[in-house]
């Protein structure tokens, strides 16, 4: 099975890394995909899960509460991981893939990933932020960096709920790319490079 | 002008990494050339030197000096950062090349080089020192990971006389790989393409 995560900065084009290396290699590529497969099996909607998992739980797990001392809402946020976890096992299973974000290097720590992290300076993710937004939902500079900043300290947070290790830090990944500067379209063919370079081995 | 700039966790494989990427770019490579150079311009020995930069100058610098207190050790410190800075500089004028450490990322920057960090766990690194220790200079895995802890924490050090950034940060670099139970061979074809691809890049 050969399994590619990339998690990201918010902004810095990871998104688009993880697609582009899964066309290039014949991968199945998920992202989206999770969140509805998570509504289906937890009857919550999208939006909702999308949101629980953007603020890292943190909303539901701020108040020093016990496992018995759990709200209805905190009682989904752990159903939104736990099928979240499951959902992507079950993806992995299915054959070689990318999946984007979601912690995945961490749940499929025992499959070997290829695990890509990729980042960038701020000016860097507003433009590409401003960029990508339709014109009537764009915001100013600071405004970007804020909800940046409060995005990927979310992912942060989250990522250390499962895992000892910190989100972001290159200890937890086995290649990280800084896509400043960089057309994200030519650094695909020695992505998939390295990442066969990468099965080759691991195959051995 | 080309440049790559190769930092590296000590017995990650770094050196093998910018050596093997340089043939396979046909650019020069410069590593312990900067020592003997800096030896003939500052008039001292080559062993001296290393020390001095291994240690990231501590010794020199502990004692909160300050300019005109100065012993003649110190001298020898600022001589050697002095030289260090001017022959880098330098070289990389001389065309495109790979140098390895010695904070050429920092000193090269108006450059714009290539920026790569190669890095690994510690038991890959005991390993990697283990398998290339002469036999009668083997040390034991407690003392490899002291040595190993020690070196780069001078380097940290060093890095952080020379700039406000942090040694190993993935912001102070454009990509890091993980060597961990990788081949580094097999590695170069994938980093030559992304160099290459960088170049154009920043050529357009």
């Amino acid at each position: 099975m050969k399994i590619i995560t990339v998690s990201r900065e918010f902004g810095s084009g990871g998104r688009e890394v993880g697609k582009r290396l899964a066309d290039a290699l014949g991968f199945k590529y998920y992202d989206k995909e999770i969140i509805t497969e998570i509504a289906k099996q937890t009857n919550l909607h999208e939006e909702y899960i999308n949101k629980t998992l953007e603020n890292g739980l943190g909303f539901h797990f701020s108040f020093g509460t016990t496992l018995a001392g759990f709200s209805a809402v905190d009682q989904n946020a752990i159903d939104i991981m736990v099928a979240q976890r499951k959902i992507i096992k079950e993806l992995a299973e299915k054959g070689d893939c990318v999946i984007v974000g979601r912690t995945s290097n961490v749940i499929l720590k025992d499959y070997h990933p290829l695990n890509v992290f990729v980042y960038a300076d701020m000016d860097s993710k507003v433009a590409r932020c401003k960029a990508r937004a339709k014109e009537e939902e764009k915001l100013t500079d600071k405004q970007y960096r804020k909800a940046i900043k409060k995005i990927d300290k979310g992912r942060a947070k989250y990522y250390s709920l499962l895992s000892s290790g910190k989100w972001g830090d290159k200890k937890e990944y086995d290649m990280l790319v800084n896509t400043t500067g960089m057309v994200i379209k030519d650094m695909i063919p020695a992505l998939k490079e390295y990442a066969e370079a990468w099965f080759k081995t691991y195959e051995k």
